[in-house]
């Protein structure tokens, strides 16, 4: 049945999942019973969390516009992109997203899992919960699907067509290029942060190495489609429920370079650590960094040894007879992910501090200047991985203490 | 109307003219009276010349299989992906390709412009004619295309739909990936050569210098989409006619890397010198070279300076306060594409003289001694454009002269 788009609406909710039968025998009882329970409070869309006395459901709902900003229009195409990121999230890593349980075209419907007593990775950072073992799990899952959507792991006739699918997700491509890689690095009415920042800001824009790097960074971003990515991988699209973790929200999902997941990640620990309680929280988040990197880069070149799968690129084939090399060469691969990561953990840091979208690890400090300072410190730190990349991990923690 | 595929004969090649009443026109006179003339000598397709009492169309139709081996099967599309190029490539480079006339996408024919008169490149080249004229506006229409298809020009929801479209050519992909790209760099049933040259071969493809050269050189051509890429850019898919140029059969057109066209161009220079009849002859295609980088460089780098297009990467937007470090990184820009160049015309260089699909310059050396000392020749150049890739075209040049 074709529907007409129309914005749900709590009853509006409950007809819809009534008419797809397996969603309705997974709820139980009669729809009248069901619970519905809008609870949208990302910056795009509708969500609402469905309970029936037998089982659960989330439902995603794109809108015709920004959530919190009306005037902002955009197309209802998001939603299917996310769909079809949670489908392959679901095959290449499975268990770190919620299940998959429909797509309405027409109506820019997605239906998922409902992750009960789930709170976002960042909530759980801010109440001191543990940080490494989400960052072993995020890394080993950012991996997974890094390498297998990739030419590492397939042929171009299997990926490119992937490739291409989502490239016309250009909706969230263009806010991600210009929220995170470009405005806050210019005078731009979007940004905004406290005065007391005023000077770090005006370096920091006014710095040609800062802009060098991220003339090249907005570069790698659009055109080094190495594999699929999460594309907004913030320690809010993570949610965590004791040692379970699981990725949401992939909408802004696309084909680029591996170490722009990575370095949002990271930028998240980052942010988490400038704005901690305490010294030993400080050590912990640092801990938490080296073991997403090491997780990443241990995992990574192991699945050349144990995936099954060989795709055309830094592949046996053509090179079976140079295996050193092509170890040697694997490792170059991955410092170029490293490299792509520190960069984009750079912009991920000054974007969220200083651009439209700043997160929320600062708000428990009602002073001002100790904000700031707080705040400084991270800008700080990202402009020096900008200036002077770190060529290692270790180097990356060295300048983290410095 | 929709048509079932058949493979064209003379016969059914008039019927098929006479039913677009546009097409019937040009020829003039009536269906009888039209010449209908083979002349297919690619791989891939059946090609046909047909005159009328007012004018001519050239009819292309794509095979189900190779052309010269009906067992190697292969889709149809190859044509629309040609069709979608030249429609671009006309827009973009006005003058240098045959005018486009229609495609039927149930026959997958492309019919355009007849070019009488015209030889190849390849052919011209043989016959000592003049080598500079055609790489001057060969530079300019590379530069063109590739400035106006890519992300230089064009806001990323421009482009991107245009990367999806082309990334769907998987089947002439996998061809170029293969035949110039991995075949010739390992033991292949396909390779053949001299047998003067087992030596050569056996170091060429014993070097893990050139291996890794191309372990990169694969993913450079993979997931590098910098630009739409003519994708096939040999002297055989250039026409000409005194001082007239066209390009010809972007059937192999994809996004990729800029320097990926530039490097095929080259080396088709690389192999006419390698087989002249004079010392004159070589210093002559040696400029010709110099020309056409020449060319290239100015004219790309003189674009951001005449274009009315600025696109999302390396324009003013963001950096607009930083104008010499802007200009700097177009020229780093434009040193990656010279680097891409000297890698994928190496490669071009050694799969013409070892490959599947071998070039016709050298058939006039009936000596084979003398013929293999020609071809070693090349390959050595292009070993040595792998193992220690110039910096410059003046680096190239005195490589060249060793």
């Amino acid at each position: 049945m074709k529907r007409h788009y129309e914005t749900l609406t709590p009853e509006g909710v409950r007809l819809f999942l009534a008419g797809y039968e397996t969603l309705a025998v997974r709820l139980g009882g009669k729809p009248a019973q069901w619970n519905v329970r809008e609870v949208s409070d990302g910056n795009l869309n509708l969500v609402f969390l469905v309970h029936g006395p037998d089982g659960s459901v989330c439902v995603k709902q794109s809108l015709p516009h920004v959530r919190v900003d009306p005037e902002w229009r955009m197309p209802l195409d998001r939603t299917a992109f996310e769909a079809e990121w949670l489908r392959r999230a679901e095959r290449f890593a499975p268990g770190h997203v919620p299940e998959f349980l429909l797509f309405d075209p027409d109506m820019f419907v997605l239906v998922m899992e409902c992750l009960d007593d789930f709170v976002t990775l960042r909530q759980a950072l801010g109440e001191d919960a543990d940080a490494t073992g989400p960052s072993r799990i995020i890394a080993e899952f950012v991996t997974r699907i890094a390498f297998s959507s990739s030419l590492l792991a397939g042929r171009l006739e299997d990926v490119m067509p992937d490739m291409a699918l989502f490239a016309h997700n250009t909706t969230l491509t263009r806010i991600t290029f210009d929220l995170v890689l470009s405005d806050p690095f210019c005078v731009h009415p979007r940004n905004h942060w406290l005065s007391e920042l005023d000077q770090d800001v005006m370096a920091l824009q006014n710095d040609p190495a800062i802009a060098r790097a991220m003339i090249r960074l907005q570069q790698r971003f659009l055109t080094c489609p190495q594999a699929l990515l999460h594309g907004d991988l913030h320690s809010g699209s993570v949610m965590v429920r004791g040692e379970q973790v699981r990725v949401i929200d992939g909408e802004f999902s696309l084909y680029g370079p591996i170490g722009f997941d990575c370095g949002l990640y990271l930028a998240n620990l980052v942010l988490a650590r400038a704005a901690a309680r305490s010294d030993e929280r400080r050590t912990h988040l640092a801990e938490a960094m080296e073991v997403f990197w090491s997780g990443f880069s241990t995992h990574f070149l192991s699945l050349w040894q144990t995936c099954a799968l060989r795709g055309d690129l830094l592949a046996e084939g053509t090179f079976a007879a140079f295996p050193s090399l092509l170890h040697a060469e694997r490792e170059h691969y991955l410092n170029g992910i490293f490299q792509d990561m520190t960069g984009f953990a750079a912009a991920e840091i000054i974007r969220r501090t200083i651009g439209y979208a700043q997160v929320a690890d600062f708000d428990h400090l009602s002073d001002t200047t100790e904000k700031a300072a707080r705040q400084r410190e991270a800008l700080t730190f990202a402009g020096t991985l900008l200036r002077n990349p770190p060529l290692s991990m270790t180097e990356f923690s060295v300048r983290l203490e410095d």
